[in-house]
């Protein structure tokens, strides 16, 4: 299906024939002329925007990852982005003119309807990962006194609030009192009032809350949208549930990407340098702690040269310790990001992992323990590699799970340092337990 | 605020004050009483919920976590469970029913008024992660000759449908055949009939469709709900963005914990045992490719005995492979998660992989060359390490990538198998790369 529309659009392209391809766009939604973006060529997608009309083009723009769209938006000048950006919602427009240079971003306003200038601008000014950065500044709302069949002529009369699901009900300052679905709009009797039909219970958040405790009382109370209000409880805004469903993917890929020290950011960066200035910091920690690791088996040289086979199971111990690390802090980044973990409850997920360490500890133990027994004929190096990685095991499902809620009460985010420095403090103590138990065990090993 | 209310509530229970728990309980969302539940006493939850009216303690029970439910579950008679079901969505009560024992549901279902108990029934036997078993088969639909006034009036006397966003328009078989929101029903004129102001390009899906699925088009064409078909194209039921909502989250949730070998069940277990036959098979993996590992450095024993040294590096080569494999899979499973990544693109993702993890490797490898040199001594180990780091770290990455773009193309799931092959895959080329190398300069190293 998708691979026949891209087939057919791009022989209308190559044929030239503009009549055709009007059509065929025409019945197209915009996410699927984003999508179909993916296979073409950079002069193909161009020529395909100029033949939509500005919104449709706008919400194409807006479908696009940023990588994508920066290389469009920087080959479009101020007089063809203002008509796009005039047509799509200010919350999309403010998001496309942040994302171009100021000058650019300036002139196109100029150009643009006063009006709807001053939306844009004014949504330029809250930081992107805000309420106030993800809301429509457009909204509809009427006084506590109007009657249900005076709100349905004024709903008639009012085409530009897009998403509409809610009535607010704000008193004589702006404030906001109630909310009226529209639901609960058609079923009411027509003479009634607002005040008397109305949830004066609604949930509203101010606009510098972060965007995923948004997102969270969207989902907690099942809303359509949520009510932004400023400091004085003034209804400026709305955040509509579409948005919020980007926010919630957004907020996953982010915390993913961030356990293993890079950033959502990275598909969307056309050079490979930027990615690598990405990922560095991360590897870098890993590689320190590496050279901390070569410094303490040089330490331990002589137990080394003894038994030379104690070098054979560095990497099961190593790795393991880090594979059971990386699930234990994995389980208590994401349940902290989720809420099924809560600070308070630190000691029962504490001893649970310690619990679940210790079992598999005794396991993965065991089964190495023999194998290096039958690997080298010798009971005790089997004793040793199994005790260590028995207590490397346990240590590092209690490190795996502390590390993360250490750094969420410091108020760090548990996601961007769980995974480096769970990995190295791993791989360095469970060198060292293994080491100092062959020690002390050095004269039944050789 | 939340600490604040729990005080109060548990305060009204040490007391016994019946009354005053009912009206403090009746304030409250029920989404904010299963919140509270966290901090409750199993005896506790059960005297909250016999306090609620029936539709409250249904739709506090949705709210709770799997395990915690099950618990309440399993100490509710079929005819309090009944009464309960009955209040709530049917799409509810059908994953309350699913989880407790055969034997009570079939009694809750006798105990049902019938057509809710059919309703219930019905969606039970849809697989619990499609669009059947997340959608609500109760809809509001009118044919296409009705009129605005008369469908308004149709609305206002239904008063079962649930977050009621859209009105479906069908055909004489039920077919489906457009969609109008009710924000245009208002805004229409009272003698227009529904067939001229409906959308005719309504998005629906099979109930067969994966929930993930779901989720994509809900998104992708920002609706607010999904019209959910039969095989013959017959509206049965919706799926609303509140539930989707929670796909995208438990999708995400699922993609975080099969990459470390667990899975998102593993916090409502209660016994560790559980958890740890959840976690162990993925461990047993990385352990089998320790113990290869141990066999190779055998094998090499001769290098090792020759220069005890090239053991202190192994932890570092290995480990850093580990991470880049981990950095570069990651990527690539979210990125096929999302869409980002296409499995059309296979080449460029490969390509863009391979020269970041060429340009990392070069700058880890001459770091960690430089520490072996000032470490040894010896220009030959610097090279010697500073070369495998590099080679190793470039495959690392390849495999990373590939990995899961293989898995995805023999239709396994990438998520689950790409952790514990690329660290094992990775783990065992790092150590191969380094002492065949180490082996070939062997006479320069001694």
């Amino acid at each position: 299906m998708a691979v026949d529309r891209i087939t057919e659009l791009k022989q209308y392209l190559d044929r030239g024939d503009k009549t055709a391809l009007e059509k065929f766009l025409r019945k197209l939604h915009p996410a699927d002329i984003a999508f179909m973006f993916q296979d073409m060529e950079f002069e193909e997608k161009l020529s395909v925007l100029t033949l939509l009309n500005f919104e449709k083009a706008g919400s194409v723009l807006g479908e696009l990852d940023e990588g994508e769209r920066s290389e469009i938006l920087s080959s479009l000048g101020p007089e063809p982005l203002s008509d796009i950006v005039e047509a799509i919602p200010s919350d999309d427009a403010a998001d496309i003119l942040s994302e171009v240079s100021e000058e650019k971003a300036e002139k196109t306003l100029e150009l643009m309807e006063e009006e709807e200038a001053e939306d844009v601008e004014e949504l330029m000014k809250y930081s992107p990962e805000t309420a106030g950065g993800i809301m429509i500044p457009d909204f509809f709302s009427l006084s506590e006194e109007t009657t249900v069949d005076e709100a349905i002529l004024a709903l008639r009369k009012e085409k530009n609030v897009e998403m509409l699901s809610y009535l607010y009900v704000v008193d004589e300052d702006g404030r906001l009192s109630g909310v009226v679905s529209l639901r609960r709009l058609i079923a009411a009797e027509g003479d009634c009032r607002l005040k008397e039909i109305m949830n004066r219970e609604v949930v509203s958040a101010r606009t510098d809350v972060d965007q995923e405790e948004v997102a969270g009382l969207v989902r907690k109370y099942d809303l359509r949208a949520l009510a932004i209000v400023d400091g004085n409880g003034r209804l400026i805004g709305r955040v509509t549930v579409d948005d919020v469903m980007d926010v919630i993917e957004e907020e996953a890929t982010e915390d993913i990407y961030k356990m293993v020290g890079t950033d959502d950011e990275e598909l969307s960066k056309k050079s490979i340098l930027n990615v690598v200035r990405l990922r560095l910091p991360w590897l870098l920690i890993s590689l320190v702690g590496g050279i901390v690791a070569a410094t303490i088996m040089k330490s331990f040289n002589v137990t080394l040269e003894n038994v030379i086979a104690l070098a054979f199971f560095i990497p099961v111990i190593m790795g393991m310790g880090g594979n059971i690390g990386m699930q234990s802090s994995t389980i208590v980044v994401r349940g902290l990001a989720t809420g099924r973990i809560k600070l308070g409850h630190i000691w029962g997920v504490l001893f649970r992992e310690i619990r679940t360490g210790a079992l598999m500890g005794l396991i993965c133990g065991a089964v190495v323990g023999v194998a290096a027994h039958i690997f080298q004929g010798k009971v005790v190096l089997g004793i040793v590699v199994a005790s260590s990685m028995f207590i490397a095991i346990t240590v590092a499902a209690v490190v795996g799970a502390l590390m993360p809620l250490m750094l969420k009460s410091l108020k760090i985010d548990p996601a961007i340092a769980s995974g480096p420095f769970v990995t190295t403090a791993n791989d360095i103590t469970g060198l060292l337990i293994y080491f100092l138990l062959a020690t002390s065990f050095i004269r039944y090993l050789g």
